[in-house]
């Protein structure tokens, strides 16, 4: 079954972002990339013929190994560096004569998991559209080279934005400063990750076993989409994340509801009544202390958010919605504040597979986004209370006939591994000032957001090398990045050639 | 994946069910029986081996086939009924010389919808197990011809209880009081539907449209189990039943729960909400005015139920439960009463599969029980009118882009086809007082229940023939039916036999 996907609405009312480039290694990207276009796109199609979710360990492995073998052919020396258990980090460097500084660029390589039925296109076999498939696109067959490709033509794959286009960009961006004879100005280390998906398990502990070697000043992250308004954006932090599976309890197995339906409690109901505790009808969560020691946004923070362009409404007619949470706020004053979302829900069958029954177990998955002054751990221990506080007998393993009978309502909770806080980076330190001239000096005035929504392994990266991160996004913001037919905009990955060569000679 | 099913501790803690057998057919049932185990059982197999699921109309015309053949092998005319869009009703008619009334005998052929991955066993292969699942029953042969059945062995298959056991056991006591020279008194009819579990959509209009050919002073009917304490029961009404489905509306698809967590309204929060408001901690149903009209228990009825044996704590006990919904009214009491009951929840996806995001729907299944004085679809327009007031914007078909920008809150609501509504038959009518007598002869003493909690397409066999109707159960009321591994125990199938001749020759 096809699931619908995001329209394609480009929210060009706003004023567009077009401003001068002045500098001159994106100049030479994107003139070698004018003449290079079929095979830059070519190398990523490959790499995305490669299936990269992170519990695959041997398709990881396949991955890393093609980025290093990408990496080789520039004459990087690509190792593998993992801890027992992780998927391994693949890791590159440019020692620059006479460096004073260390920039290290960030993106990972493997990618969300995926039910297959749900896609238009194998998501392991990339394909080209002419447009977005909301808006008719047809698949069309790549140029051949020497012939440019449409720029609002689109990369059907998974992880085609989210998150292996940054690795093609960077070493395209590579070999076009040195068909143009320029030269990096600072040491350069490179950092592929592979379970960042899986919400980044062994980033931190592999970092801190090798912390000279991913030593840096700082370290940009690219990931994330763009700006809903296709303007480059900078992104100082990031929400933290932590991720639950809460199952309940009824009878043993199903029951037929017509002879137990009053009388056997339904566990579909009582996670409904659970999770209706946790939020109220406008989204505010209701869990006694979530919002306990969440930092206030300061007055350059503010200031950003202010001067952000307003795309609320458009995003509401785009997204077919009637109304958002927390209004009036803004979507980037809201997340700048805590979540609690409910991934998914699952109870016996729906559809023309439900049967008359009471349900054995009712699933919820569900993940909670952190900021500045919350932590992880303290903020899961407030949601498990609260879940005793609504009755349930809450263990952590599958509970026992003995421990079902004793409670007249049990629930599971496990926490997924992985997870981290939320990290905020000051907008004014000189190496981040260096960094917004130099993304500005590529692509013009970029919006600068205070943190992203969506986590990132931020902290994972700061604690153990005691650096600074700051993202850098390249995809398009309607990527359907985490869901089928994820997809990049072609002009994007142009654009993203041309960012990286600007950092790469910073 | 497995799912876990039923324990099924007998609950042989309460006074037994023997009590003489005074039916000579039954003795001679009983006697046919012990001779020809197998030859019953593989004919059984053989019926259970044709997929019935209501839909799948080429499998249903096999199965219809297939009952005509054993019809017709017995000299009985077998003719398939039914109106243009419903499955055949298989029909037969013994006509008895001098004969003074007419008893009709129903069944049905089809089965419950499933998920094949969900059984321990293929569903339509039946297999014997030397004892139930739960108890560690491992897949046996079936007994050479002469060698007798271990009566606590189980045959597991779809409708092997639910429903084409008492069609096999209807053929064979007719073989058997042939057999022994044994005559039928009254006229005696057959009709075997094929689409009980899709809620008899065709049944009312199938009767109606050929009122002569199914005309008869009362009809029994052989569905829904025994009595937990595995006692012969009979039943004299059963609730009415309707289904829902609901779906509630997110975003247009699916979104990263980072970015727009906190501001894209959550679907399976929605619904959550939506499911909370309808019922309360202990299971009562607060949708405006639901209960109006709810005829009470007569003296004859609040006497079975008193009378009936106690079965609530063993059952909590059987199916892992610490508490029961509406307590301290026991399930017998509760039964009675209308119910409202989630079938199923779904949303994204939960477990390993679960993804990042904010669903783009979330969908409920529920059905609804209604009992005498309801009418089902003033029960409906209610649960219709429940869901309107919590703020939903109420459609019955897939809602427009501009519906859905123009409400913040959005909802479908379709009733699955068929549904039908409640049925109580005075227990005092003298074909009752028969029907009882006939029963015990064969069975002994009977547990006599007021209602049933399942839903049975009783009005749609009354009304438009002006008949009565009184359930017989036969299936062991452990026998996972609806659910995955539904399984018939033998000694289930031998009772069914005697009680069958004693029927036939009432």
């Amino acid at each position: 079954m096809k699931r619908p996907v995001l329209a394609l609405l480009v929210l060009t009312l706003l004023p567009g972002a077009a401003a001068a480039q002045t500098n001159p290694a994106a100049a030479a990207a994107r003139s070698w990339r004018q003449q290079h276009e079929r095979a830059i796109v070519d190398e990523l199609v490959g790499l995305l013929s490669l299936p990269n979710i992170a519990r695959d360990r041997d398709d990881i492995q396949r991955n890393a190994e093609a980025i290093a073998a990408l990496m080789n052919k520039r004459g990087i020396a690509a190792s593998l560096v993992s801890v027992p258990g992780g998927n391994p980090i693949v890791f590159g460097e440019i020692r620059t004569p006479g460096a004073t500084r260390t920039i290290g660029l960030y993106a990972h390589y493997d990618g969300q998991p995926l039910d297959p039925k749900e896609w238009h296109s194998a998501p392991f076999t990339a394909v080209l559209r002419d447009k977005p498939l909301e808006q008719g696109g047809t698949v069309i067959p790549l140029p051949p080279a020497g012939t440019p490709f449409n720029p609002e033509s689109r990369l059907y794959a998974r992880s085609a934005a989210d998150d292996k286009a940054p690795i093609i960009a960077i070493l395209t961006a590579l070999d076009a400063i040195r068909a143009a004879g320029l030269q990096t100005k600072s040491n350069i280390k490179f950092a592929f990750e592979g379970e960042e998906e899986a919400n980044s398990p062994n980033l931190e502990q592999t970092l801190a076993a090798n912390r000279g070697r991913f030593a840096g000043d700082i370290w940009l992250i690219f990931d994330a989409p763009l700006h809903q308004t296709r303007r480059q954006s900078i992104i100082f932090g990031a929400r933290g994340i932590t991720a639950l599976d809460i199952t309940v309890y009824g009878p043993r197995a199903e029951l037929h509801s017509g002879h137990y339906g009053n009388w056997a409690p339904n566990p579909a109901l009582a996670m409904a009544r659970l999770l209706a505790s946790m939020k109220d009808d406008t989204g505010r969560v209701l869990v006694n202390g979530f919002y306990d020691g969440v930092e206030p946004l300061g007055p350059a923070e503010r200031r950003a958010v202010a001067e952000a362009p307003a795309i609320d409404a458009s995003l509401l007619q785009e997204l077919w919605l009637g109304a958002h949470d927390g209004g009036p706020a803004s979507l980037m004053e809201l997340i700048t504040q805590p979540a609690l979302n409910i991934r998914g829900l699952a109870s016996a069958r729906v559809g023309d597979q439900a049967a008359g029954v009471i349900p054995a177990t009712a699933v919820a998955a569900i993940d909670i986004r952190t900021v500045r002054g919350m932590e992880v751990k303290r903020t899961v221990a407030r949601v498990v209370d609260h879940i005793r506080k609504q009755g349930f007998f809450v263990v952590e393993e599958e509970p026992s006939a003995e421990v079902r009978r004793a409670h007249p309502k049990v629930a599971k909770v496990t926490v997924r591994p992985g997870g981290y806080n939320a990290v905020r980076t000051p907008m004014d330190l000189p190496i981040v000032q260096d960094v917004i001239r130099a993304v500005e000096s590529a692509r013009g005035h970029v919006v600068k957001i205070p943190t992203m929504g969506a986590g990132v392994p931020l902290e994972a990266i700061e604690r153990p090398l005691g650096t600074r991160t700051v993202i850098v996004p390249i995809g398009n913001h309607d990527n359907n990045q985490h869901s089928s037919d994820e997809n990049l905009r072609i002009q994007n990955l142009w654009d993203g050639i041309e960012l990286m060569a600007a950092l790469l000679t910073m």
